[in-house]
């Protein structure tokens, strides 16, 4: 049962080169059976496990989120709700993305759970993640809110014509503006740097705080693994409840431009992107800077452990100096092949 | 006190299996004592053990369920309430379902605390529970949730007694109706495709975070049955907030039937069958396709244990071709035999 | 240091047994120094030490819970507070009994952390909990609740006067009654009986899934010490927002006989007692009924340890077979013997 | 690489031995390089170590804080919110304050995670924190609160221009008023005994219920390091919800006086100081006695570890008799000779 067919296993571990992934898959050891890598799926599956991992993470966590936006957006006011105001308020929204991520983050174990391509890029800035590794999770991320947008429309169709009126589709400042559902629309009285500082700051918490969550260095407070997701559970209805009213905390350019692009293909019209002074591009770049900015925070004031801001000139001596730039990459490959990890 | 009186165990053992049970109660070593068994009702409990622990475990879930819609149903509006806005909003029955699945989960620990038929039929179909067990599972389940709404509407009696008028029973759109206290009602404006979709989708999402809950080859996250029961209470909560308005996120067909066929007993007539174009049938269904599409997902993309997906032509090879069936049983009983589980 | 003064160490333990408590006191061993016993107040501790920790237990509970009723109650409708809704609505009621039942657990973690005479009641008929304990627990229970009842009208004296008039304090149905802060009163709509069951079923709740939760036998689900507080917190919350309308979920004679004394004192008049009917003994028998038919559930249907539940008749038989009786007591005294334990 | 240079290392004890620091830095082993320590930066970190966790600890709780309060605030009852009922009522800022508490301490484990003057003094009192770390701690907490609340205003000067008109900046009772996003006024009605006693006993709540948490001779319940920030989590939003209406909870001298005076610098003018007759000085006073008190309280009743309160005459004796301080004293400092501690 265990022959291992060693060439299709070199074959599966070229594939995942190609796509920048490590060669080995993230799998339980005695899971990683020659016998079902001869299925056409399982391989496709090994070669792109953490893809899917990342897919679904940010599946689960739009349809939560883009879904409790949907049902307190369009059932505001209803008087025969139980309760007679509504099926939730904006505390939901927060209860919605908060646990949104707390589940997408159980779902994505496989692949690092970033959910997030701001993230993914501190990762690799600050914490060694290979930056091979950026486009196919890129990729993952935005698709799984591009589709996870769209199956929340489905289920909300009947609910948004009603709203809206049969096949009217419209964007804010409109009354009845269902937009809002899929992705983020500033506030009216916000001014343009405003607007990119509010997601900049955000972002910056967001970064800083998960840095220190999977700080093992930074000691005294038990942490750990296992509350993780419960930590972040915290942290994002934190962002929705005191800074996610001026520009809707998107902190997330495949929480935001995939929704957007969907939101778009559905019939919402080019207001989508012009909207807000052509607001999208704010929550695809602010993500970013901010989460580079609230790790470069960490690394410079808390952080021990090794990080390119704990060595000479904050890590630029190897740009300068192209001699410690050899000596660096010489040690990062010999440490590789003793891990046998990339 | 340990002379084991071997007829009287294995008289047990056969009653259990003809219910379709492990022939072994899931029970603490030595608790399982043999001066007990000569209790009737110890021998009885023994058998019905599993059973047991579904009904109260269902039974916990709806009284807190079918409670916390009752209190937000029935006091709506009221002045004299602390904060002079009734005993809760829409969001206090997403608390009510979402803690009642956990505490339900907590006393159902005995029986894999399944709480739900389409869960139940998923772990058959995905993972190896085996189907004898299914009939008594449901039994013990649509129970748990027909006596608890009993019990729910005796303690609100009084309550619904003012708002519908002393005997009257109504069911929705009746402007008074209290019948979406035990069971789910659609709203209105759904078309019925719409609203099976939505039982469905609601339905896919539980089942996917439950495997992913519950799949110890997804690594890279803590998990745990520990924390098994608290993610629950967010990924219910998190229905009801993101998916709850439309069809009320009943997911399971012990929760909605239950109550149902309690409340048209109670009285509210066969508009209970009737209302919404005999919707009745859609939380029946509907649980159990959405349930097994969100194992096939999970088990297509993520999983990478035992799984029939996870077999050469997604486990159909057996219904094929007769031999590898054959091998397949065999290797089936071959474990039971050494694990000494069936 | 270790000099074991084995007077006082007698005295000591003689006088814990006069107060029905395990003449040695639940201490971590190191910190039971002689030394220290020479210490009056240090002697007074230890003999106390349980009643101390259910006092301060009940008193944090009560502290939380009185308090929210407080806030939410005589703040309703402020304009000037932010939100423009005042300080809180229902579910914040819901939010301070559950937490300040979670955070009294921890403080009083040496006794067991009943807070309920109830749970006393129901711990000493199902768990062997000796009912020589019980007096001395009731009375520091009910204590904690006086007092704490005390300090939250001392904090909230000037808004008292606020809503009331200086000097003015009623009871519902006063439409400015400050009394319910205290203690409970029924809605008005409640028979009799009605009453008598909604603080019946809810108290079968609680005992019910404490029981659960505490089982070690009920395998399966992971459990354990540390979620206790937690799951406690989900609990009373879910007691709040599913059966807390119709007569406040008392649930506890410390928790509403304490407040309701001292609001008699504080000068709400003797309709604190005579309200609904002479609603307050209600909430003082109805918890140990229920929580005794809750225990009996658990015990009857699920629970496989040791309980009376579990001897032939259901534990009668001692009664009525005087032989079974003195053999259930000399195995009682000889396991006290070998565990060092009462 | 692990050349230790022991006189940049002996550098570093006397400069963090005369900030009153411990002589070593709480940090891991094997990242404390000498490498590094090369770095001036590191250097400076090394040092700063612990004032640098409290710094950023305090920063994202006063930034969660300060940011639920602008966000309830400043969007109350805006139409155009999902829900129609602006972003957040004040239970929204319980949950920012708690939330913010939680997340600051997993951010500040090393330096234990006091984030308040008043719980490092009473440290300092009951359990032998040093004296001499007081004034460093004291420093960067009222730091964190400082740049906090002038980052929350940069955030939100869009928002609070539309509120208060561009450039108008006022203080209760005005209508518009803004700065209680910052730092806490009190209630109108409230006298000055009351607000002084409503500060007082919120924080004797803190301190009691933070030292059962800390307490390892508590037992009976677990506890542990890995569930303190949760515990804190609903210790503070209990705080909120239940006696933060009268003075608004400030409890905490860093997060109330160092967002005071950025407002004050921030224009918001001498009103910052005079409102509520000078309360200014209360929450800055009444949350040191308040946590000493509640720390006496938890030492008398329930602590049996090594307290002044457990010694005789309640460590007064060394004061009164010298030969007993002498004997305290070299016991005291033996031990730190053994443990390495100081």
């Amino acid at each position: 049962m265990r022959s291992l067919n060693s060439d299709a296993s070199s074959n599966l571990k070229t594939a995942r080169q190609k796509l920048g992934l490590h060669p080995k898959a993230p799998i339980v050891e005695h899971d990683d059976l020659a016998e079902r890598q001869s299925l056409l799926w399982s391989k496709v599956r090994l070669v792109l496990r953490e893809p899917f991992a990342e897919f679904w993470g940010v599946f689960i966590m739009v349809m939560f989120g883009n879904g409790s936006v949907a049902q307190v957006l369009l059932s505001a006011g209803q008087e025969t709700a139980p309760g007679k105001m509504g099926f939730g308020a904006y505390s939901q929204i927060s209860w919605g993305w908060a646990l949104g991520v707390m589940l997408g983050i159980y779902v994505a174990g496989d692949s690092g759970a970033y959910l997030n391509p701001a993230i993914t890029f501190s990762s690799c800035l600050y914490r060694k993640v290979p930056w091979r590794r950026f486009p196919m999770y890129f990729v993952a991320q935005v698709l799984g809110g591009f589709v996870a947008s769209g199956v929340v429309y489905a289920n909300y169709i009947n609910a948004i014509n009603r709203v809206e009126g049969d096949g009217i589709r419209t964007v804010p400042p409109s009354s009845t503006a269902t937009a809002p559902i899929f992705c983020t629309y500033p506030q009216d009285f916000m001014t343009r740097t405003s607007m990119f500082f509010s997601e900049f700051i955000a972002s910056t918490l967001l970064m800083f705080v998960i840095f220190a969550l999977k700080d093992n260095t930074n000691n005294g407070v038990g942490k750990g693994d296992k509350w993780f997701p419960l930590a972040l559970f915290f942290l994002i209805y934190g962002l929705g409840a005191c800074f996610g009213w001026e520009t809707g905390y998107a902190i997330n350019l495949a929480r935001d431009f995939g929704p957007r692009l969907m939101s778009y293909i559905l019939g919402y019209g080019t207001e989508v992107w012009s909207a807000g002074g052509y607001y999208f591009w704010v929550p695809m770049v602010a993500p970013f800077l901010g989460c580079a900015f609230g790790g470069f925070l960490y690394d410079v004031f808390v952080y021990t452990g090794e990080s390119p801001i704990n060595t000479p000139w904050l890590g630029m001596k190897r740009i300068i100096m192209p001699r410690e730039a050899i000596k660096a990459r010489r040690e990062h490959h010999r440490r590789h092949k003793e891990e046998g990890m990339v």
